[in-house]
């Protein structure tokens, strides 16, 4: 029986008590048992959101908190700036599109964060601009954007802040309140280290709102049901009890371990995997914007990126996740962040290195491995 | 410390195996490995909700499923049929208002069961009618529905037939195909033993000619996206790749078992939980109509109800559901579908006398026990 190691960029590996938590007996959700767990996992997600407004949790994936923010923002012809810079970027634009935002697109270079000064720039021209959308780290292409820095040009105009935070929120810093960001968007299978199965939301007043003027049609994903059904302990609609009961214990103990501590750790990982990286003569797909979620790596000429995490999966049991889109067979992308530890990365460099070397790649074996335990050690 | 007997309709109690499957390692959903496991649900979907038709996972609770319902069909002033019974029947007029639906509301009294004349009537009359919205089994009042004699109407004409199977799929029969039912709409945490965290939805030809042409704006519920992963062997958007692990586990189980064993057990444990309530000179809420997924029981006179199911619940472990909305503190409802067993019902009733009696009620101590016990025998 192989033994698999997981380094995607969600799913990300879960620790043996969510397991533990998620085969737990099921409990109904209207009794004052599950109150208790949803009380605590709503003052905890404050501490994880670094922020005072709500947070609602709705029983869907990522892109299903992405729709609410939208769906309860956007309606038919109203201005909105997307920032659009890699596949999720993207997803803002299919959902402004789909919900008749008329959309100022700020295209981003894939690999490349976006110049604050552009959005500034449009703010300073249109007063009608409802929302900024944005990527805080892009999945597809392991770039980090500025957040703080579009949080400062926001505030004090009439639009909101909108961030998604899938693969950032828990994994590093974002202060939702600190960078005045209105909506935070983030999932359950990234930094928070559960299986793929809860959004969030967070929203400010000034959010709310808009979210009060919005005319677009929605029901599963109001807001509106959200924050009356939160007001009295309860959700709109029957939630993922099994996750939410997994996720009171995750978040139970990254408060304990504090968010300085997971922050500064993933950080010292994504450093050493970068360096790790570049001794091989690989290239950061991100360069300077990388984010400390995920590493994306180019690629070397010559090389079939596609078979290159297929082997490393299906052969040597390395979960890495390949490109998306545009850049698929172009990246590969190893994540270090969750329950993503030290000795993970080890065995999946040192996997790197055998795979990359059978496939005809030149490099000085060992160097990658030597280089991450040197800066790990 | 306590041991807890679940007996809501919904969600319903984890078999061990599920409490298994659910603490299993993670995987990646866009590999070979979860292919298999896609492939494997897909097609005993199709035996469970007893159809050709495609069968799309969503990551959200039933809801969700009936909100993709409403939004893949309903474009702003399309005429629809909506027969509303109970709470679920009133979701389906709340998501039908939300989507601009010119509405012909069919108010059917709580505690019956909608007579399928009146809608023949109407699609007789209007030939413009595009869908006609159903409720297999009320969870609210426990009647069941004449689907079949829906089906028969409404196959003959332009509209299709959407029916909400949340807490009949796997519990009792429904016949996606053999009664030409265009929608099934359901959910995990009922007669298909899970959390709650995935919705389900299968869709007719006819329908998917609606979906379409259907102008409402969605992107999470957009079924055209869903068909197309589905033909990839893929899901949309992030499934809850770890729920969806469990009911590759679920439906092999039920598989085998065959839904003629679990439809005759469930049958069974209705009949006698019927009887034994009748015993203790207790009414049927739905009477004639009573699904065999749950069982709504008046609560006697001078007798209150939200106490009798908090006592039950936090002092004995038993739980069973309360009224909602207007039957609140006036039913107590009790499931026999999915894990629940005989012995649980045993429980169940010796528990409710036991509390029944202490709060009051007078009735012949003993007697609903040797009912079921009879029965069951």
């Amino acid at each position: 029986m192989k033994k698999n190691y997981l380094l995607t960029p969600g799913p990300t590996p879960l620790p043996p008590y969510v397991c533990k938590a998620l085969a737990k007996k099921i409990i109904h959700h209207r009794t004052p048992q599950f109150q208790v767990v949803l009380k605590e996992v709503e003052e905890n997600l404050k501490y994880v959101f670094q922020t005072k407004n709500d947070v609602y949790i709705l029983a869907s994936s990522g892109t299903g908190a992405m729709e609410a923010a939208v769906a309860n923002i956007i309606s038919a012809n109203d201005r909105a700036i997307v920032i659009d810079g890699g596949k999720f970027g993207e997803r803002w634009t299919e959902l402004n599109k789909v919900y008749g935002a008329n959309i100022e697109l700020v295209k981003v270079e894939w690999g490349k964060s976006v110049d604050p000064k552009i959005i500034k720039d449009i703010l300073d021209k249109d007063k009608n601009i409802k929302a900024v959308f944005a990527t805080h780290c892009e999945t597809s292409t392991g770039v980090s954007n500025d957040i703080e820095a579009l949080g400062k040009i926001v505030k004090d105009t009439n639009a909101i802040l909108v961030v998604d935070a899938i693969s950032s929120l828990g994994a590093i810093d974002i202060k939702t309140d600190g960078w005045s960001i209105d909506m935070v968007v983030s999932g359950s299978q990234k930094g928070l280290m559960l299986p793929p199965g809860l959004g969030f939301i967070s929203v400010s007043p000034k959010a709310y709102k808009l979210v009060e003027l919005c005319k677009t049609p929605r029901y599963y994903f109001d807001l509106r049901l959200s924050k009356k059904a939160l007001a009295a302990t309860d959700t709109p609609f029957t939630p993922a009890i099994g996750i939410i009961i997994a996720l009171d214990e995750v978040l139970k103990d990254m408060r304990q371990e504090t968010l300085e501590v997971i922050f500064a750790r993933n950080k010292k990982l994504a450093q050493s995997t970068r360096q790790a990286m570049i001794s091989l003569g690989l290239e950061l797909y991100a360069g300077k914007d990388s984010s400390d979620s995920l590493t994306a790596v180019r690629v070397p000429e010559g090389i079939d990126g596609e078979k290159l995490v297929k082997t490393m999966r299906d052969e040597y049991g390395v979960g890495i996740a390949g490109g998306q889109s545009q850049l698929k067979g172009k990246v590969f992308r190893i994540a270090h962040m969750g329950f993503i530890r030290e000795k993970d990365l080890i065995v999946c460099i040192e996997t790197l290195e055998e795979v990359l070397s059978k496939m005809g790649y030149k490099f000085e074996k060992g160097k990658g491995v030597k280089t991450i335990e040197k800066l790990l050690g």
